[in-house]
């Protein structure tokens, strides 16, 4: 008899055993193995717009060529196929490295291009960044893992978390073992933050011997689509002054914004309007990323984190981690470098670039309203507005014989839900329970990123769905509905 | 007073605290100071290929630069800036994408692609592989690291590396919070690997208590460029065979082969030779990269790894980790495809791949000798030939007025060697304190990768260092050799 492996599932690390993640879980899988079996199936279980057929902004593609392909740039042809501020931004960019993309840069990223997201974020908030203090990552997520990996040292450190939350984060604060503290989002109050909730959250942890050392919160929120105001910001700043806990701010949807009333106002800008004793003292780490706004370039695994207050000692250190892999990839930092800083008015390709980005977000703002108000007009669904990100997060009142019948099949009811969703209609979402949700509720997230063609006809596949899985397990007074 | 910082230094996870990654540590950190005051600086602290000048192939750029911009396919003037073969290979390598290079592939990397790696590995090996156990990655060293991290449970579980090791092994093992166990390279015997000091090794270990669930080695070497024989790899594999050890199998290296006596072979492939039970039963992770070879693309951040009778559940759980990041970056999973399927005899581009792929290796191979012999002919050092990778690990034998003038400085002796190399010369390289040493002996790592054109001054402005170095720290003796 063989030994047992090394990899036995017994022998593994349990912190990899334990955790979760939905977007890519169950749900994932199976809709995974439907297409290979040759389903039709959409994906809006990520937030993953070109999959969907978003085109990406030509100007950036155009320089990243150049970059991958610097001999074209003294070819006599290239004015034939480029624009000439495609072909300045290209040698700007090259200039930035030593090598070229196929060297490794600095383990922080690029100077030249840290240098413009701090040009960026000046004229963003109106107050200067320190290029040593932006870290280039390989996307957001990247970032985060780095950070929760300095910050958790334990079991008994607690991370703050909103809930629902994207899973990103619980997933990961298990990875590094230490232990998530939720806190509600009020579905009534359209998802809003409440301090109060936050306070009693804080106090049961800290009973229970957990040490709170930083709140992670998600601006627009993911999966729950809100925008904080000032005032919201204001509040949680002072709040986290108060019990000395380092603030995680999510802000990789600031471009995605579906409502006037309450644009994107970074926690950085908030917190240095707030003046002292916070803006020196409160621990700030902010993220961004290429993947979202109407870039989209989620492939390309772009991104950057700013740390704000954060003692040297601890940015040496995660100096340090970064460099153990090296740095992040060239290619995703120069599309960090164009995002911050696109085609500017009196620019050849300004025209062109001002057009794509804009008929990308007024298309996504429409698609925000048509699904919101779709899923409205469902039997026993109930949704707040898209004010800002990417997703659609529909409560789903179930049917008592619904919830037996997932019982019956072994699995949570919301994931029942979403599998014969899936089953019947291609749709490929998330069940809430992979963002967590107020006990006895049960939610699913969605992109809005089917194209606008598609959305009518993808929100009809669900209204149908669903009134026949009403009706399913609402016996008679389903029966009678369905007849009216 | 304001309160103790969450990151206070007091306060940060240990295990990040302890790492030690010298390839970018105290020497790195001083070269880069010393470039911003002016100061030339020749980076060979890490293999970092087109910094220090070789110039990418063209084929697998062309390929990139049109995956990017898919739009100059179309373009009536495509034809005059790129082969029909680079056309032909975007279009294919688009349509393995769902959206292009903009859209989260799955997370073990676009299947088209470990289709072609799987290819590849049979052509190489004569063995087949199953695209479900190819998993591509940012670079090799983000999947070192995560399958360190499923192997580690705590600092009980024990991770075999060679010493001298390269400090990815290090760091990683202390940031996920095992315990690494040394076995000595045999420095007299050409780097060789030594069964007989591994058994001791693994019996000590056992012997107080350490769980020894890996084994780490790097064919070729790194620091210390030895190429394992067939030999070599056969005993490795039956020694973790009869210990129930797991095989990583660092191969990055596979394409840097300075001699003809020991060409390149994998350990998958002597594994399987070897037939049963190893073959069924041996745990083995072999990792690729296309950020060394005659490639060179560090910046793109590409590779993989092939896991070979891993558990099942092990691998879905591999699977699962991977996906909290989404997905390796697109782009350098493309690379990974044109590394692992190159132009061939009949395509257009072939030639030119042939000739530039030829002259960086043939290069490669003569730094090695010259790097080699300069090493040896300067006193009180002594150098085994690189006959492979991208390292020359010279010893350095320290008069004891150094070690002296060394501990007053509050440095490592080999530090202290190195930070006066750097000061006097430019010439950036890794302490042997940076990989582990025997105690009692010094080394420095240098790339070979200054150009071949400027590799005889390099060697010389060493030379003339050295010899001040020498005569500074050896009195009497050393005026005398100074005035032969």
């Amino acid at each position: 008899m063989a030994p047992t492996k090394v990899l036995d599932p017994e022998n593994i690390n349990e912190n990899i055993k334990n955790l979760v993640y939905a977007v890519r879980g169950e749900l994932y899988i199976r809709a995974s193995e439907l297409q290979k079996e040759g389903k039709k199936i959409i994906f809006t279980n990520v937030g993953n717009p070109h999959a969907l057929g978003q085109k990406p902004l030509t100007f950036p593609r155009q320089v990243m060529a150049l970059c991958q392909a610097p001999f074209l740039i003294d070819d006599p042809n290239v004015d034939l196929l480029f624009p000439a501020d495609a072909i300045a931004r290209a040698k700007l960019y090259l200039s930035y490295t030593s090598g070229g993309l196929g060297a490794y840069s600095d383990s922080r990223g690029l100077p030249g291009i840290r240098q413009e997201v701090c040009d960026f974020l000046l004229q963003r908030d109106g107050y200067p960044s320190d290029p040593d203090l932006i870290f280039l990552t390989d996307g957001a997520s990247k970032g985060v893992m780095q950070l929760l990996n300095i910050i958790v040292r334990d079991k008994k450190d607690g991370i703050l978390c909103p809930i629902p939350q994207y899973p990103l984060y619980s997933a990961t604060i298990e990875l590094v073992g230490g232990t998530l503290v939720p806190y509600y989002l009020n579905e009534e109050n359209n998802w809003g933050l409440d301090i109060k909730d936050l306070r009693q959250q804080v106090a049961a942890a800290r009973n229970k011997g957990i040490n709170v050392r930083a709140l992670v919160f998600i601006n627009p929120g993911n999966p729950t689509g809100q925008c904080l105001s000032e005032s919201n910001l204001r509040d949680l700043i002072e709040f986290c002054h108060n019990e000395n806990i380092l603030m995680l701010a999510d802000e990789v949807y600031q471009q995605n914004i579906y409502q006037d009333e309450r644009p994107f106002l970074s926690a950085k800008k908030v917190l240095m309007d707030l003046g002292l004793p916070y803006s020196k003292e409160v621990e700030l780490v902010s993220f961004h990323t290429v993947s979202k706004g109407y870039w989209g370039e989620c492939g390309q695994r772009g991104g950057y984190f700013e740390l704000t207050n954060i003692h040297p000692k601890a940015v040496d250190e995660l100096y340090k981690v970064a460099s153990i892999s090296l740095s992040p990839n060239v290619p995703g930092q120069i599309f960090v470098g164009l995002m911050v800083n696109p085609p500017k008015p009196n620019d050849i390709s300004y025209p062109r670039y001002l057009q794509e980005s804009k008929s990308i977000l007024e298309s996504l703002r429409r698609r925000a309203h048509i699904m919101t108000d779709g899923f409205n007009s469902c039997r026993n669904i109930t949704c707040n507005f898209t004010e800002g990100a990417m997703y659609s997060f529909p409560k789903v009142k179930l049917p008592p014989a619904a919830v037996a019948a997932a019982k019956a099949a072994g699995k949570a009811p919301d994931v029942f839900y979403c599998i014969k969703l899936l089953e019947a209609t291609g749709i490929s979402t998330v069940p809430g329970s992979g963002f967590g949700q107020k006990e006895g509720t049960f939610h699913l997230r969605t992109t809005i990123l089917p194209s606008e063609e598609d959305m009518p006809e993808v929100m009809q596949m669900f209204k149908k769905f669903n009134d026949e899985f009403m009706s399913a397990y609402e016996g008679d007074l389903l029966t009678n509905n369905h007849h009216l």
